[in-house]
């Protein structure tokens, strides 16, 4: 892929010398503006990433790709808890999402798991996903918009209780807050084979939804919970960061047999 | 995607009565045989995912999809320690790889990382992998064979001391014993704006890493480690595992500027 | 206290070539032997730990004084699960047990938080443990005879379903299956501000025992578990251990008012 | 020990209405006075812990004892960063410390780990601590008087650069920057076959301690660090809390021999 910025990317300007960023959606912002002068953002479009512009005043800044990452945790608009990159990353995985895969979620939330989904299938793919709160759609459509991603994804306002209408996804993934009473519907959709994933809480809610899964025909059934633990950055006095988040989500994955 | 059995497939025969998995890839294994006899896999080809096949005795096994997950922690042929999927599924999202990227490795270990890659860079992407051990090369070319992946991974056998060919690189991944080395190859073979991704196992290794990526031109740089917990899936007594694994290696992410 | 060995000691024989040790309960075992020859362990009574003795072949041994670690760890007769140290020593602390304090305990299981018990609150203290199974009394009494501390343990042979003889205990300290059967009882035998502590395996326990708590008058309700990860200890390439214990109980610590 | 509230005691004054608690010295406040009113320290001296007393407005608080993990936390003045109950209580446990017992330490620092000690080795036990900067000394000193520990503690204002008086002590432990520099005096104060405990917060100083350990005539060296997760105690919706500790600091043991 080239790397020159295009109309349509949410971009990082760096401020080198004092180590700042700011995350300008180039589609939305008509001028970037700080104390040390304005940038227009058309004249951003076209450029190499890595570039230097300047503001009207000479102030320098750097252009650079937002990351997915970049994204979710530091410019997505939340309504909701998000499923966190440490967890979504490995649901990803296990949920053997890849390009021109057709994936079921429910509900969408704040539109963060459909984002990493959306960024693996690739334009060939599919996201599909079933939210009944009319908020969360306008929320997450504008997240996913700002990321390029309505082309490939299709939110769906319904209630899960009335079931999918697919029954060929190759993922189904499940965050609501009484998971037990759709595996069925989840069981449904499901290509035979392939993988649901489940983002959970609580304790109680494992407890029932592996009451559940038992009565299904799931196999490979796995709970897991992720911690990720980082570390100050000094080498002369290596050490973890003194707190870090102790509980995110527990995560079920079971296989449709 | 459709749902059939292609020849060149890894796939599951999956007796369920007993809850037992066989990992079969069909372009190299002719005959799946077992005391309850024998399927020749030339006929399970085309027909489609989760039907049932039935040994010359008439003994049934589902035949299944396998995962990329199923295929690194159960079928990948090891030579070393692998990236593990807790690892690999964040150092793919941290270093933002989607369908079509171009992605510099090294070394290709047995292919467990580069596997991932190539599963979300997708048949229009590309991985290359710098590897100086000839039976790291033979082994790992061999893995990504039976994934179907050559189309996409490009192993270069050439010790990284003499730096990379490309300088257009979406991402680059280091997974070799003394990375404060090639930080400088990394750096010149990497877009501007684009992530670095380091692992190693000791502390040692983390502390000298981060003096010279001091020296570079690299911002954001992080450290941290993934700990990943199972727990027990008996809903009457629910319960963490006994063991875990404690350590597999650290991360280090960083972005070129 | 003196450092010479007593008759009733369970002491460590330390092979210095081979760094290997043998824990020998001089009361019960007249002779150590080993194809390095023998020694008579009345030979080692009243000499300073540290010194060294030789066998009749003499090969050279240093006598070194066994912790309640060590004990716990190695040399207790196990017939039931064990209250590890990490958790044994936390809770010894939150349930401020001190010298002279009279504790209450069921059940007494294979001893191990009875022993830490009896090793704090000294020989003016008192541990009261109430168990129902005699073989694990039995067993018990001999762990705990091993460690001299036969003057400070006191265990009952009883269902605690007919409650508690004590109405003035320090602390009370459950770890049997249905805890919340017995709240009443622990509260009834506590003193006014002191502390209960609890240690179940399950989620499930957890919800049972807090339910109860809520209704009697326990405040401070605290559930919590303790991960304690080793390291390698080589220098030059410092890491934690492959593996760790991902689960051994959890604690629950409450206040009666 | 009867559960009478002493003129030394720190004590609790519970609102149970509003949850609340108050941490009194009865020695050093000779009023607690709230918007409900005034109740005179003196007059709660002798009354059995768990009574209730009411101010002049008639408002009722129950006197509850304070425990040494209150204290710890919530009491203790502090100069430095403290040793956590969590690593306190496993390092008294591998330390072996018990009623009696003769302990050296150093640094005082704030004087938790002291009070631990103190508290352990009771009134026929000693802890001496060593430390240089005085103003550390003044407020432990303090801090260890309300706990009434000061019968049984002895601060030693010396840099152990110069070295332990004592060459008895049942163990040693050693809180201070550079740890490696002093073991040999370790060494010398430690009874033979006896521990060494060491706390420290980072990875270069293990290093630095472990490569000096391995000079020395120490055996069973231990690297570790431990971490504690609370629960949220719903029992309808429990799970962890959303944020814990991630590193307090690491602790190493050996032993003389």
């Amino acid at each position: 892929m080239n790397n020159t910025v295009k109309p349509t990317d949410t971009v990082i300007f760096y401020d080198r010398e004092k180590n700042k960023k700011y995350f300008i959606n180039l589609s939305i912002t008509p001028k970037f503006g700080t104390e040390n002068g304005v940038i227009e953002t058309k004249d951003v479009i076209g450029i190499e990433y890595g570039s230097e512009v300047k503001t009207h005043k000479g102030y320098p800044y750097l252009i650079l790709p937002a990351t997915l990452y970049d994204f979710i945790m530091y410019k997505l608009n939340r309504l909701t808890q998000i499923v966190y990159p440490k967890d979504a990353a490995y649901i990803a995985l296990r949920l053997d999402v890849k390009p021109g895969d057709k994936i079921i979620e429910s509900g969408v939330g704040s539109g963060a798991m459909t984002a990493i989904f959306a960024h693996i299938v690739g334009p060939s793919g599919k996201v599909i996903s079933y939210e009944k709160r009319e908020e969360f759609i306008k929320n997450a459509t504008s997240n996913l918009n700002k990321l390029g991603f309505l082309d490939r994804v299709e939110i769906k306002h319904r209630d899960i209780s009335e079931g999918f209408d697919e029954d060929d996804a190759d993922a189904v993934f499940l965050d609501v807050r009484e998971p037990w009473l759709y595996l069925h519907h989840a069981y449904s959709a499901l290509k035979k084979g392939r993988m649901l994933g489940i983002l959970i809480p609580t304790v109680n809610q494992i407890i029932e939804t592996l009451k559940k899964l038992e009565e299904l025909s799931f196999i490979d059934i796995e709970v897991l919970e992720i911690l990720l633990r980082h570390y100050k950055t000094v080498p002369e006095r290596l050490r973890p960061e003194d707190r870090m988040p102790a509980h995110t989500a527990f995560l079920i994955f079971a296989r449709k047999v």
